[in-house]
C-alpha cells in the first residue's frame, strides 16, 4: 500500500502549491481541475485507479458478448439557480450522464440518481426537479433504476446537488476516443456555442437581452446515432461542458498530440451570446454547453457527418469550425479575421462558477 | 407525459403534509424516507422509474450471457466529521456501495467517484479522503473507473461530499431480494450492532467510554461469497446502516408480507454500545452499521451459513438472532428477557443525523 501517499506529513506539489486549500477554479473544468486530478486524486488512489480517469469509462465485463463494452459514467450537479431559462437542475442531472455515455458511441441504457437535500428545502421545489429528471429521462429513453437520498442541516448545503451515473452498451466494433485525432481531421460542432452558460448567468445576474436566450440541455445519443449511422471512422466525439469549447479541444489536442486550428468566423456563437460575453467580460470559447458536441472526423467523411448532423433537429445548426494541424502540437489556435492567428488556451479556473 | 404531477400547483399528499420542507429526518432511512421515495419522487419519475427504486437494482443487459445480470449501486456520503475513529467519509463511500452490491449476490467491479468539495477545504483533507477510497477500493479489489469533481462556494457545503456508484455480476442462478423471507426462515446477523452509529456519535459528542469504540466500516462482498458457497438457498441479504437493524428488518419484513420476531437476548450488542445508547437515548436496534450483514436463510440451512460466517474474520461474531412467522405479518417483534414482547417499530425519521 506504499504507493498511497502521506497527507499528513504532505507537501503540495508545484501546480497546487499556490492553493492550498480548494478555491472555485478547482471544479472549472479547465487547468486547475486537471491538476488536482493528476496531482492529487490520482496519486492518492494509486493503484485503485484507472490511468484516465475520465468523464466516462468504457469497461470490459466478464460475461459480455464479445467486442461489446460497458460505458459508465458519473457527474454531480450544483447548478445555481436550480431552475433557470430552459431546464433546471434536474434536466442537466440526466442529460449530462447520457451525453458523456453517448460520446463514447454508447447507447445509454440505466441511470441512479443520488440527492443531496437542504433542512428547509420546499418539497415542491424537489419536486419539480424530479419531475424534470423523470421527464427528461423519458424523453431520453432511460430507466432509473436505484437511487439515495441525504438531508444536510440548513447551512451545510444549498437547496438540491444532484448526482447521477449511468451505464450504456458500446457495440462492438466502435472505438471512440480522445487520443484518436490525426492531423488531417476536421473538427465539427453540432450547433450554436455558448447557449448554456450565458442562460444560466443572464438569470442570475438579472441581465436583459433583446432575446431571451434558453438553456441548450438535451440529450445527444440520438444524434450520436445518426452520426455513427453514416459508417464514417468517428476518432472523437465530446460535449463542450464546463471550460467549454476552448477546454474541450484543449484537451484533444494534448491526448492526440496534433495541434487544432479553428477559423473564428467559422464559429456558430448567437448575437445574444456575443453581446453577454462582451458585456461580462467572457470568452464565449469557455462557456458552457449542455446540448452540444464537437466530433473530430476523417477530411474525406466530414461533409457526410455534417449532412447527418444537419438532419437532426438537435444538429442544424452544425458547422465545420476547424482542423487538425502538424505545426502547433498540442495547442490550439484560433485564425482571426484579420488574418492573424491567437492562442486558444485551456481555461486556468472558473469564469462561470456553479454552471452545472 | 401527462403521469408526471404538477408540482406548481401541487398539493403535499397526507403523509408528508406536516413537514412541506424537507427535515433531517427525510434522510434518516426509516419511515419518513420512504414516504419521500414513494410520495415525492416516485409519483415525479412517472414512467421512467423502476417500481422498487431500491438501494441496488438488479438489471438485464443486451449481449450479456445468459442468466447473468448487471448490479448497479449508488449512494452519496455526508457524514460528519470526515475522519472518525475506524473510517473516514472515504472508506464508507467505498464499502457502503460495495456492500449494496454484494447484498444483491454481486461480485463488485467497478466504482465511480464524484465529489463536492467546499472553497476553503484544506488540500491535504481531501488526499486523506481521497487515500482512505483508494485503499479501500484497493482492498475490496474494485477499479475506480470514472469520476466528477464540483465546487461549491464556502457557506454552500460542508468540507466533502463523496457520491460513489457501482457495478457488478450476478452469476446466473443467484435469486437474492427482499421479497424471498419465508415463514420458518431463520434471521442470523454477522456481529455486533451498532458499532458505526456509536463511535462517530461519541467522537461528535466528545463522550469518552472505557474502550475506544471503532467503526466497523468493511467491504462484506469476500463475506456473501463464502455465505453463498455452502448452497444454502440465501433468500435474503442486506447491511442493516441507516436507520439499523429495526428500519432493514422492517423493510424485509413488508416486502416479503412475513413476521419476524427477534430474541433480545440473542443480539450481539457490545457493552460500550450498550452503554452510549443509555446515554444518549437510542435503541441499539436504530443504530447504523456499516460492515454488517443481515441474512434471512431456510431453516434447515441456518448451521452451515451461521458457520461458513464465523470462519470469515468479518463473520466471527455472527449470531442467529429470530426467525420469519406467519404472526403479525409486516411487523418485527422482539421478545424480551421477561418472557413479554415488544414491537420493533420503523425508525420515523432520523435519531442520529448525517451518520453515513
Amino acid at each position: 500500500m506504499g504507493e498511497h501517499p502521506d497527507f499528513d506529513g504532505w507537501v503540495c506539489p508545484a501546480p497546487l502549491r499556490d492553493t492550498p486549500t480548494i478555491v472555485m477554479g478547482h471544479g472549472g473544468g479547465g487547468a486547475m481541475s486537471g491538476e488536482l486530478i493528476e496531482q492529487l486524486f490520482l496519486p492518492a488512489y494509486g493503484g485503485a485507479a484507472r490511468a484516465d480517469l475520465g468523464d466516462s469509462a468504457v469497461l470490459a465485463v466478464p460475461g459480455l458478448r464479445e467486442g461489446a463494452r460497458l460505458a459508465f459514467s458519473t457527474d454531480s450537479f450544483v447548478v445555481r439557480p436550480m431552475f433557470f431559462p430552459g431546464g433546471s437542475i434536474g434536466d442537466l442531472a440526466v442529460n449530462g450522464t447520457v451525453n458523456d455515455l453517448a460520446m463514447s458511441g454508447a447507447t445509454p441504457l440505466y441511470l441512479s440518481t443520488a440527492y443531496i437535500l437542504s433542512e428547509g428545502t420546499a418539497l415542491a421545489d424537489i419536486g419539480r426537479v424530479a419531475t424534470a429528471v423523470g421527464k427528461a429521462a423519458e424523453s431520453a429513453g432511460v430507466q432509473l433504476v436505484t437511487g439515495d437520498t441525504k438531508v444536510v442541516d440548513s447551512g451545510s448545503g444549498d437547496g438540491v446537488y444532484v448526482n447521477t451515473a449511468g451505464i450504456g452498451i458500446v457495440p462492438a466494433g466502435v472505438e471512440i476516443g480522445p487520443t484518436r485525432a490525426e492531423v488531417g481531421d476536421v473538427v465539427l460542432v453540432s450547433g450554436d456555442i455558448g447557449v448554456h452558460g450565458i442562460a444560466v448567468m443572464s438569470c442570475r445576474e438579472g441581465l436583459e437581452f433583446g432575446t431571451r436566450i434558453e438553456s441548450d440541455t438535451a440529450a445527444l445519443h440520438g444524434l450520436v446515432a445518426d452520426l455513427l449511422g453514416t459508417g464514417v471512422d468517428v476518432r472523437v466525439l465530446r460535449d463542450p461542458t464546463r471550460g467549454g469549447v476552448s477546454a474541450t479541444l484543449n484537451e484533444i489536442a494534448r491526448a492526440s498530440g496534433v495541434g487544432i486550428e479553428l477559423v473564428e468566423r467559422d464559429l456558430p456563437i448567437p448575437p445574444e451570446v456575443k453581446d453577454a460575453c462582451g458585456l461580462l467580460g467572457l470568452d464565449p470559447l469557455q462557456v458552457a454547453n449542455e446540448g452540444k458536441l464537437l466530433a473530430v472526423v476523417p477530411a474525406d467523411g466530414a461533409e457526410q457527418v455534417l449532412e447527418a448532423m444537419r438532419r437532426h433537429p438537435l444538429g442544424s445548426g452544425a458547422a465545420r469550425i476547424g482542423r487538425c494541424v502538424a505545426e502547433h502540437p498540442r495547442m490550439v489556435v484560433a485564425r482571426t479575421g484579420l488574418g492573424g492567428t491567437r492562442v486558444v488556451d485551456l481555461p486556468i479556473g472558473e469564469q462561470l462558477p456553479r454552471i452545472c
